[in-house]
């Protein structure tokens, strides 16, 4: 293995490690010690790579933003509506926030307060829902007089309600439980005439990325 | 002021404090040294009072539960319906997150995993919500085909989600976001006959307890 070869490697599993390690102790009382022990590799390997464990933070943050982007691009099939883009979208980080540590680490460092990011994966989440929303209204699904502003705060607010909650009871992220949201939701965000599954998408796996997608 | 009057005020004081201490610290990196500072008693003092940072916890879990208890009493005026109660209780309970620190922090602790504390306030939240819409169910409110299981569940999550959210911004827990939510969320539970206004009530406040009721 090339020396940039082994490099790459060892970031990818301090990453991995501290995403592990944020996720099952938090981020304030988890110690790099723990995080280079993790991920097999020394403490001055970890130092090499990463300054603090804000710098491990923001890169797991980032590791986990590119997956979301990746996710909402696969989102919806060709031809499909906005608000079906945005069902399957929830449905695709619901299951990325249950299999992927990065993701439920990178989501759950968006409300850690001091970290003081700014909320940077919740962020980038509220602003595709909004937008997407946007395309909704202006396809003409909204039902008369929602808002795509109120209704995407609602259902940010229910994602990231699903995830810390299934910190105590992993059922809150099951699948049934997104798609009776979106069953109780739809009725009141789509007009009569547009048809809105709120199951998740037939699972096919994108090759490259490994994601589920249309 | 009598002995037994001066412990009760020391230990309200600690409560608040605790409270205060968690809510902007969190509870992990909380110490008691800083909790007993900020009530102006001695360590001393605390150990009098509370054993350890657990029993504080625990402590101010018990106050916010107390509120939520009386707040729910509360909810509803006489010959609301329990959509109504429902939606009251929400805006009494978002109102007491942003105004009552002790709420606040007890419904903070309810997902600090480390705690261990099952989740208490919030399951009780869950659990008073959840027959709430039981309660509508049987009043032949709920349109066909809602469960009240999931709509429970989405609107649990919901306000775990503002109350999180609010964390990095207050206007999560703005009263309009609560009435959007609402607006969305009516159409889809409701039966088309039933009149549920997704407003406050007006505000009137019980002298006793000091809460907003009807």
């Amino acid at each position: 293995m090339v020396k940039q070869e082994r490099a790459v490697r060892t970031r990818k599993s301090l990453i991995d490690a501290a995403a592990a390690v944020f996720a099952e102790e938090g981020y304030v009382p988890s110690s790099l010690a723990t995080i280079s022990k993790r991920a097999g590799v020394s403490n001055g390997a970890l130092h090499f790579h990463f300054e603090n464990k804000k710098a491990l933070a923001h890169a797991v943050e980032e590791a986990a933003t590119d997956v979301i982007h990746e996710l909402v691009r696969l989102s919806g099939h060709a031809g499909a509506s906005a608000l079906q883009a945005l069902v399957d979208a929830t449905h695709g980080l619901v299951g990325c926030l249950l299999h992927d540590i990065v993701v439920r680490a990178g989501f759950d460092l968006s409300f850690e307060r001091p970290l003081g990011t700014e909320a940077g994966l919740v962020r980038t989440w509220h602003g595709w829902v909004e937008e997407t929303l946007r395309r909704a209204e202006s396809e003409g699904h909204l039902a008369p007089g929602v808002s795509p502003d109120d209704a995407a705060a609602a259902i940010v607010a229910a994602t990231v309600g699903f995830d810390v909650l299934a910190g105590d009871d992993p059922q809150w992220l099951a699948e049934r439980r997104i798609i009776g949201f979106w069953e109780l939701l739809l009725p009141g965000i789509a007009t009569a005439d547009v048809l809105v599954s709120a199951r998740p998408p037939k699972r096919v796996r994108d090759k490259r990325t490994g994601l589920i997608g249309p």
